[in-house]
């Protein structure tokens, strides 16, 4: 799609493709990570590979490639591809079913993707709604990993579009305020910065933890009738930082995140 | 796997791959369908078709195929295994992506696979626990859909199997009961039938529509406690009948189920 190659199963490849069979594909039986890079480093790959691999850890499937090994596949690819800022994406699935169903096979042959795009940098800023068509699953521990099941934020991002707005912010079954369809969530509420909890059903993002510390943020849950009262919402995720300049209609004074991108990031 | 060809865009092929980037895949952007096939004939082939069609709307991909062309596709498939008895998966994803994110390509071509293996007669009798370690999402409209983001289905079927169970009940975020984790549940109480409604987050079953009709069963919300009083629990899906023989423990005098399953799809 890119152009550019990808790292699967431990070879550099022009064209990736997969079995049909993949438990990947066929159930969402799989985790992942997207990494920024900045020319050959990668940005917090530690973390980024601790977390994958607590995901893989949870639905139960091996991750026989040990960190360094992953990391100089990782490291070629980025090599290869050139990019002063890139999007890198590593892909774990549970690999070819041996059978129908969801019994998974006894020895599996998981697959391993790494593909890089170029970094388009966040959008600045972005319209908001509050999804109405689905709430975020606070009570699976897949709220709070990073699986192949983006199917609830599809159908809120979805949703955000139709009515005209870039992106969404999902409720949990319980009306708490959890994500948006790929970022965390910041709220400037009386002059300080709150996030919601990682119980509420929210990932426990890379940005968003290095950004509790960087703001001083609490980590609180938050009634999704409170954002009627938020000054400034800002969101999160490993690539970028973006600032919201409506939420469901009201508008915002957008900030201007480039300086705290800088302090996160790296760079000028 | 199976050793038979797939059905894929179109074309019998004998080794079906996909690409890499395919958001079937990439974040579970697809919807599917399993049928039980009697040599020639597929069951409820038309309703199937129907709810692919309908998951596929809710996703927003286009299913460009009219539903003679897929029925002629796999006829063609059924006859080529020329299984006696046989299970067929058909798969909808949006197909490769264009870019990063969510953000659907603009003009996509979806994948449409269509999978075939011999039919495992259903298990007679099922030992099943309630899950402990995750909650079906009732907020979701996909919980009443078929689509391929089953993590929470395999996160349940996982602690069944860890704890020696053979498959999970799942309850959703209020504590009401939904279903197994590849069926839909019926419940004797007081001696009736009851199954859970679709709106507690529940798949809108083709065999569970039709064993409502059959048992006469009431479609009545089932409190997480009320499990303790049923008498018997009956399995279903698109591909066979299950009986409970135990529940968290408890033992059931297991239901058979024979002449039920033969009304509900035929033969002897």
């Amino acid at each position: 799609v890119t152009g550019l190659p990808a790292w699967l199963n431990g070879k550099l490849v022009a064209d990736a493709t997969l079995s049909a069979s993949d438990r990947g594909f066929l159930l969402g039986d799989g985790v992942f990570e997207t990494m920024r890079t900045a020319g050959p480093t990668i940005l917090w790959l530690d973390d980024h590979l601790a977390r994958l691999r607590a995901g893989a850890d949870l639905l139960g499937i091996p991750l026989d490639r040990n960190p360094t090994e992953i990391a100089d596949g990782l490291a070629e690819l980025v090599a290869v591809a050139g990019l002063e800022h890139g999007a890198l994406r590593l892909t774990l699935s549970r690999g070819p079913s041996a059978g129908r169903g969801l019994v998974p096979p006894l020895d599996p042959v998981p697959t391993l993707l790494a593909s890089i795009a170029k970094l388009v940098p966040a959008v600045a800023s972005v319209s908001l709604v509050v999804a109405k068509s689905v709430r975020r699953n606070e009570g699976s521990p897949l709220s709070r990993a990073k699986s192949l099941n983006y199917g609830d934020n599809l159908v809120a991002r979805r949703e955000a579009i139709l009515r005209g707005a870039d992106d969404a912010i999902l409720l949990n079954n319980r009306g708490l305020v959890t994500c948006a369809t790929v970022a965390s969530l910041f709220f400037k509420l009386d002059g300080r910065w709150v996030t919601p909890p990682v119980g509420d059903g929210v990932l426990p993002g890379l940005a968003r933890q290095r950004l509790i510390g960087l703001l001083g943020a609490g980590e609180e849950s938050v009634q999704g009738a409170a954002l009627a009262h938020v000054d400034s919402i800002m969101l999160s995720n490993s690539l970028g930082l973006s600032a919201a300049v409506s939420l469901d209609g009201r508008v915002f004074v957008a900030e201007n995140f480039a300086q705290l991108s800088a302090r996160l990031f790296g760079g000028p």
